[in-house]
């Protein structure tokens, strides 16, 4: 271990429990686009949202824990498809790093774990959408071998 | 019934059965990109994707058939999460028209019938990617009412 690991604690990587989603929620709207869409002030939909990702196995949403603190989440999909030779691939939501641990390379961390999990479930392809705003978002990803090769339409209901 | 809507057998959707994999397989293939990434000679990949998403509740492989014929597909996808006060959103995949039907409206209605489903289901948000060279796909979905608010990144592995 180099003296660099040594300075902090290690990070633990887990699925988030129930008991976690104040601080994850707290982490979702503590973002300069989650801060409009969020409502940390009343828990039940993010509840009741919890419960059907529990029930799904093909979502795995990420607990980053650090001196027993929450300090990042993301939630990682696995898609099953018929295109490209019946591939699978994952897709990556929700990213988010605790404000304390911007510089840390938690981020780099997570998306890193992100990506040897697909592997690991046996995808072909890993995904994800970035606001077009989110300028420093896209080349963080850039770094990480990501190609910002498609445009990300949405539709709200 | 309108005279216009008289000229032509109705289309009619429903899901993808293991029969139709070749004739889906065929159109995954008659594109410009997709030329380049499937094998319609060998269906073994395309049979055990089919059986993953058919196992799979939150997948609905759309086929659209006309006077018997498959000529169309897409698939989508329900994504239960926690941001946007836990939203659950769906996401569209696979889009295809058979290149008769070109003109036909088939598209339109495919995507409007996405739409419908992922209200159904519950969904606040549907979204896809569409890859950058793919001009006259962005202008049809904003048409539709999508908004290309992100990019879309992609890795392979």
């Amino acid at each position: 271990m180099s003296d660099f690991e040594q300075s902090g604690a290690a990070v633990e990587f887990r699925r988030v429990q129930a008991e976690d989603l104040p601080a994850i929620v707290a982490m979702l709207a503590d973002d300069a686009l989650g801060a409009q869409r969020e409502s940390p002030a009343d828990l039940t939909p993010y509840q009741a949202a919890f419960e059907r990702i529990a029930a799904d196995p093909h979502q795995w949403l990420l607990a980053a824990v650090r001196d027993g603190r929450l300090v990042g989440t993301l939630q990682l999909t696995f898609v099953p498809g018929l295109s490209r030779r019946g591939a699978t691939r994952s897709i990556i939501e929700g990213v988010r790093v605790h404000g304390d641990e911007r510089g840390s390379g938690l981020g780099t961390q997570m998306i890193e774990w992100a990506i040897d999990e697909s592997r690991r479930a046996g995808c072909q392809l890993v995904q994800l959408t970035s606001d077009a705003t989110r300028i420093d978002a896209h080349r963080f990803y850039e770094r990480l071998g990501f190609e910002a090769s498609h445009l990300g339409f949405k539709l709200q209901l």
